[in-house]
C-alpha cells in the first residue's frame, strides 16, 4: 500500500509512519518532484494542489482514494474520479473555526467602522460622538448550512443575532433560527442585514447569484463571500456594488483567482478584498491528517472510508 | 415629585409621563438650561453629564436620587452624595453588548492583521500565503468580573478561548474558567495572550497597573483597555509599549480625556486608539430608562430602589 503526499506534513510524517508501519509513505514538496513510477503505483494521494487534473489521474492507474486537504473539491475532475471508481474525502470541518473568525472580523470591521476610526487616529482626531451599529437584533442569512455556516451561526447567536440558513430543501439545521429552500431566497433576502455565501462550487451553484439576487436584497445589506468566487460573476458583483444595490461587500474568493491588478473590484470603494486566505491556518494539516488517520484503518481493512466522504455527483 | 433630566430622551419622555402621571418630568437639552428654581426643587436627577459636581449638588437641596445613565460613576462627588444621603443608580448592563462587540472588533482586527490586509488591497497585491492566528485555544484574562466582562467572556468561550477573571477576592463567577484575586495578578499574567481591563475607577483601581504589571506580562501580550483610563498612567503605558514589554494595545479610555494632539500615544506604532466610544449605542437611553422605570414605582412607594444601586463606598 503506497500513500503519496504532494506536500510535506512536518511532524505528522513520522506519526503516520509510526501508526501505520504496514504502509509506505512518500512525501514530496511539489507535485513536480513526483517520479513517474511512484505516480503509477500509488494507491492513495494526499493533496489539495491544482496540478491534480484529468491527465494527472490518467497517469495514476492504481489510484483508489484521494485524501483532499481542502474543503472545496471543484478543481478536481469529479467525473473522471467517478468513472474510475476513485474515492474522495475532503477537509470539511478543518476550516470552520478560521472561516468563522474571519467572518466576524469582516462584520465587526464594517459595523464598528474600524477604517474610519483608524483614519481619525492617524489625524490625531478625538471624536467622542461616533455611534456604531451593534450586532444584536440584526439578522444574518447564510447561503449554505454545512459545517462552516453552522459554526459561524453558533457564534452569531451568542452575539444576539437572528440566523437564517438556506439549503437545497429548506430542511432544519442546528444553529439556524429559520431555514428555507435556496429557490425561495429572493423573498427572504430583505429580512437580512448580512448575507453570507458559504456554498461550495457545484454545477448548481455556478453563477447561482444573478443581478436579480442583489436587486432583491435590502440596499443596506452587507454581502460577504467566503464560499467560492463563482457563485456570482465579477460583472454582476461590480454592477451590484457600483449601483449600490447593496451597501458593501467583503470578498475572499473570486471568479478568477488570483485577482489581477486590472480587476474592476480594485476600483470600488465599498468592497474589502482578501486573497483567499480565510481558510489558511497553522494547524490545518494536523487537523486534515486526523481525518486521514481516522479513515486509513478502514481503508486498509476493506477499502471503505468512514469520514468526510465526498459525494462525487453532488460535489461536496 | 419632580424628576429632572439633563438630556432629552426622545420617545421615552412621553412614555414616562404616561406610565407615571403622578410625577412631574422636565427634560433639558443641556445642564445650562436648567432654571435655578427647578434645580432647587428636584427630587430625582437623570444625567451622565460632567456638570454634576459638588456645587451642582449643593444647589439641589431637595435631591434624593441620581439616576446616572453611564456605568462609571467616578466623575460624581460620591462622598458628598453619601453625606447628603442621596441614592445613586447607574447604567450597569446597558453597555455590556456594545463593549463586548468592540472588544472582539479589536481582537479580530489584531489577530487577522486587517490593517496589513487592507494595505495590500490598496496596493492591488494578492497575497495568498498570509497566515493569521486563530482565537481558539488562546487565553483571555479580564481585570474585573462584572456584567461587561461576563458578557465578553461568554462570547470568548464560544470562540473556543479560555477565560480567566480577576476580582477582589478571587471568587468564582459565571463564564470564567478560572478566577483569582487581583493581588495575585503578577503570577497569572503570563498565561494570557490577551489582557483586558474592564475595572471601574475607584480609589483601589487608580493607577493600579504599574510598570511591574506590564513586565510580568508575556512580551506577545495584547493589552486592551475598555474600563477606565486611570488604571495606568500614560507614562507607564507608553514605556511598556515603547520597550515592547507587550506586543500591542487597543485603548478606548485614557488617563486624561479628551486625548490631545500632543499625546505621546499618537507617536507609537503598536497602539490602536478610539475616543471613548465603545459604550456609545443608539439604544443606550432606552435601556437606561428601563432601569429608571423599574426603580421608580418603588421609589414613589417608599423611597427604595431595587436595581443598579451603586454602593457609594465602593464606587460601583
Amino acid at each position: 500500500m503506497l500513500v503519496v503526499s504532494l506536500m510535506r506534513l512536518g511532524d505528522e510524517e513520522a506519526r503516520l509512519r509510526e501508526q501505520f508501519p504496514e504502509v509506505a509513505f512518500e512525501f514530496y514538496k511539489y507535485p513536480g518532484e513526483l517520479p513517474v513510477e511512484t505516480q503509477k503505483n500509488m494507491d492513495v494521494l494526499i493533496s489539495y494542489h491544482g496540478a491534480v487534473d484529468e491527465s494527472f489521474i490518467d497517469a495514476a492507474p492504481n489510484l483508489k482514494w484521494i485524501a483532499w486537504y481542502a474543503t472545496g473539491v471543484n478543481s478536481l475532475p469529479l467525473e473522471k474520479l467517478h468513472e474510475r471508481g476513485i474515492k474522495l474525502t475532503n477537509g470539511k470541518g478543518v476550516h470552520a473555526q478560521q472561516l468563522s473568525e474571519w467572518l466576524f472580523a469582516y462584520i465587526l470591521d464594517d459595523f464598528k467602522q474600524l477604517k474610519a476610526v483608524y483614519e481619525e487616529q492617524l489625524n490625531k482626531q478625538y471624536n467622542r460622538k461616533r455611534l456604531t451599529r451593534t450586532l444584536d437584533s440584526t439578522t444574518i442569512l447564510f447561503l449554505g448550512t454545512g459545517v462552516i455556516p453552522q459554526r459561524a451561526a453558533q457564534i452569531a447567536k451568542v452575539f444576539g443575532m437572528k440566523t437564517i440558513g438556506l439549503n437545497t430543501t429548506g430542511h432544519e439545521v442546528t444553529q439556524f433560527d429559520e431555514t428555507y429552500p435556496l429557490a425561495e431566497r429572493h423573498n427572504i433576502y430583505r429580512q437580512a442585514d448580512i448575507v453570507v455565501n458559504v456554498l461550495p462550487e457545484t454545477k448548481e451553484t455556478y453563477h447561482l447569484l444573478t443581478i436579480d439576487d442583489f436587486e432583491a436584497m435590502d440596499s443596506e445589506t452587507l454581502f460577504i463571500n467566503i464560499g467560492r468566487g463563482t457563485i456570482a460573476s465579477t460583472d454582476v458583483l461590480v454592477k451590484a456594488l457600483k449601483e449600490k444595490m447593496i451597501r458593501a461587500a467583503y470578498l475572499d474568493v473570486f471568479e478568477e483567482e488570483p485577482l489581477t491588478e486590472d480587476s474592476p473590484l480594485y476600483t470600488l470603494d465599498n468592497v474589502f478584498l482578501t486573497s483567499h486566505i480565510t481558510g489558511n491556518g497553522a494547524d490545518n494539516k494536523v487537523k486534515a491528517t486526523q481525518i486521514l488517520k481516522n479513515n486509513l484503518p478502514h481503508f486498509l481493512n476493506n477499502g471503505s472510508l468512514i469520514e468526510n466522504v465526498v459525494d462525487l455527483n453532488k460535489g461536496y
